[in-house]
């Protein structure tokens, strides 16, 4: 995998670079929409084409379970069956095995758990979660991991920090085509030494990239910094740096400063469905009684097409009436928000502006407006 | 009001025409997507232009609850606060206040009833309909009237068609706008001699145009149509006829036979929603496990952008996902197909060849597909 830097930042660790994929070119820093289950909820393929997204994230444990794996190889790979040409990363199901199924079983293997859907029996280890992978030909697979909770103590992060690494180790043996790209997870919780003896043993192998998981995920932001930058710092400077989950628009430019390339996030979606939209100046939430004549955009500084359009009455009217145009609208504004900040970080990057462009985004961005 | 025939059909009573409106032309036979509070279900303003919609159907109930008439009056108007610069033709509230509201007292002044959404006590008369519609600044308004169930007895029936035309008149005092049209509703459940009643008296009193009511409301198809027919045969010909509420593809088609020329349904949308698609050779109902490897679009005839690009492996997916995806999908399609419909009978009255096209249409289509 090659990964080339255009400019590195003289003040921050940021860098603006770009790589190729099988399925196109991707520029960074990037934000890419989750497509949990081959689908970025309320928004369609051609938006996220015409916002200007070129790469998405899918999940492999939700997919794995709906459609299942013999429709997608029927379709020949998840590209052609929701019909993206563009790059696709597949998350490995470790965090989501945690996170929605019950009555898991961890052994050396992998986890044996029962679906959250229908409750069957199932099983994932490293070869499993590959073969997945490999069935939906992502552009960019990562290795199964343990993703320890916050907090969590020592001795079981220690451990299962050697598990990822073990678990790693063997996706590797299941990873054939060279031109869809393996990345490693770096894990250790909020310890310091285990974070750096994961990145370190990790790079020791050998993968296409590295990310950082078990971040953002509900430690304070002091302690997310803190860890991304440790590591950040550690993972080899020409590959992109992935930061998993991350982050509020102000985590993204904070993580971006300590050289993070790469990030996804349910928060410009999921939120838009609760009718939440972020704008240059904070957060809207548009069911506020103080919007109900408000015939201003969402935000007057976005040209996107929900706020070249629609006033905030409208959108708190349809949010009310529980009509779906509301998440469609909001889902496209806040998608086109993520994507036009972390652009404009990365031009700034390139023009050597991006310390200035930082201080004026906090200078106007209040994560408590009303 | 001025309606041009453009051509009348030899074999049938089916005719093309159009009229012109405050928002634009519309031509005729039209179908009118339902967007009850504001907005077309599952679709935005830009999908219904680029379909070729010209006018849109809503409602005076649903908008004077939710948001409210101080809301739209702020926006100047309903075209300003959706952001939708053709047509709109606003349904009088009467058929809603009879399937939806609660403890609804009917007097010759109009209707107490408590609001379906929390409860509280309203009034709605021929005077606040209009005043309503005033306020919506429709260009095409309907008369307040009382649709009453099917079955109904004849006395109730009777009763019933007076207090409509007594309504009818008193709607006339308060349309002030002569660009904006009013409409009459011709009632008389299903008496052949209530129906001939109503409309001659409605006629003597003089409208913009007229409609057909109390139709497609659970009355078998035989008779739909016979009150159809005779009601449009004394209707003035030189008006837009609008049967209310209708229907699937084939009462499109047989009510356009006998002389109608505006449609309005929730079929299209609210079927999409539920995973049910129309289809030139009948409906499909995407989840059925028979299209779980299915590739081929929902219609291999139909160039919407939810066919030209989507399988139903796919859609299908969508739908047991519950993803919002599935009903934009569908619902596009659906109303892409019921314009595409329209528009084809259309074209075929204008060119001598509705019969053709009718006979065609229907040995294609089976309404029981699986």
């Amino acid at each position: 995998m090659k990964f080339t830097i255009e400019k590195k930042d003289a003040k921050t660790n940021a860098r603006a670079g770009h790589f190729k994929t099988a399925h196109g070119i991707v520029e960074t820093p990037v934000f890419m929409p989750v497509g949990t289950l081959g689908t970025v909820k309320a928004i369609t393929q051609e938006s996220l084409e015409k916002i200007g997204f070129n790469i998405i994230l899918s999940n492999t444990y939700h997919l794995y379970l709906r459609p299942g794996m013999e429709v997608i190889e029927k379709n020949k790979g998840l590209h052609s069956f929701i019909k993206w040409d563009k790059a696709i990363l597949t998350d490995s199901g470790g965090f989501q095995i945690y996170s929605l199924s019950k009555l898991r079983k961890i052994t050396e293997n992998g986890v044996s758990f029962n679906s959250h859907i229908d409750g069957r029996k199932l099983f994932i280890g490293p070869k499993e979660c590959m073969d997945i992978q490999n069935t939906l030909s992502s552009d960019i697979m990562m290795v199964f991991d343990e993703c320890p909770p916050y907090p969590c103590d020592k001795r079981y992060a220690s451990k299962s920090m050697d598990l990822t690494i073990n678990w790693a180790k063997e996706c590797k043996k299941y990873h054939f085509d060279k031109k869809r790209f393996l990345f490693a997870i770096v894990q250790g919780a909020t310890y310091e030494d285990l974070r750096k003896e994961c990145a370190l043993r990790l790079i020791e192998e050998g993968y296409d990239s590295y990310a950082i998981g078990g971040l953002s995920v509900g430690e304070p932001k002091t302690l997310l910094l803190h860890n991304a930058g440790l590591v950040a710092d550690i993972l080899p400077e020409k590959k992109p740096r992935y930061l998993m989950g991350a982050g509020t628009p102000m985590d993204l430019i904070d993580l971006i400063s300590l050289g993070i390339d790469m990030f996804d996030c349910v928060m410009p979606t999921r939120n838009a469905r609760n009718g939440t939209s972020f704008t240059w100046n904070g957060k809207v939430v548009v069911k506020n009684a103080s919007y109900k004549y408000d015939e201003r955009p969402l935000d007057e500084n976005c040209r996107c097409q929900t706020c070249k359009k629609y006033s905030r009455a409208y959108l708190r009217h349809l949010f009310n009436a529980k009509e779906i145009l509301g998440p469609m609208l909001l889902t496209y504004h806040n998608l086109y928000f993520y994507n036009d900040l972390i652009k404009k970080c990365r031009r700034s990057i390139l023009k050597g502006t991006f310390d200035k462009f930082v201080k004026k985004f906090k200078s106007n961005y209040d994560p408590f407006l009303r």
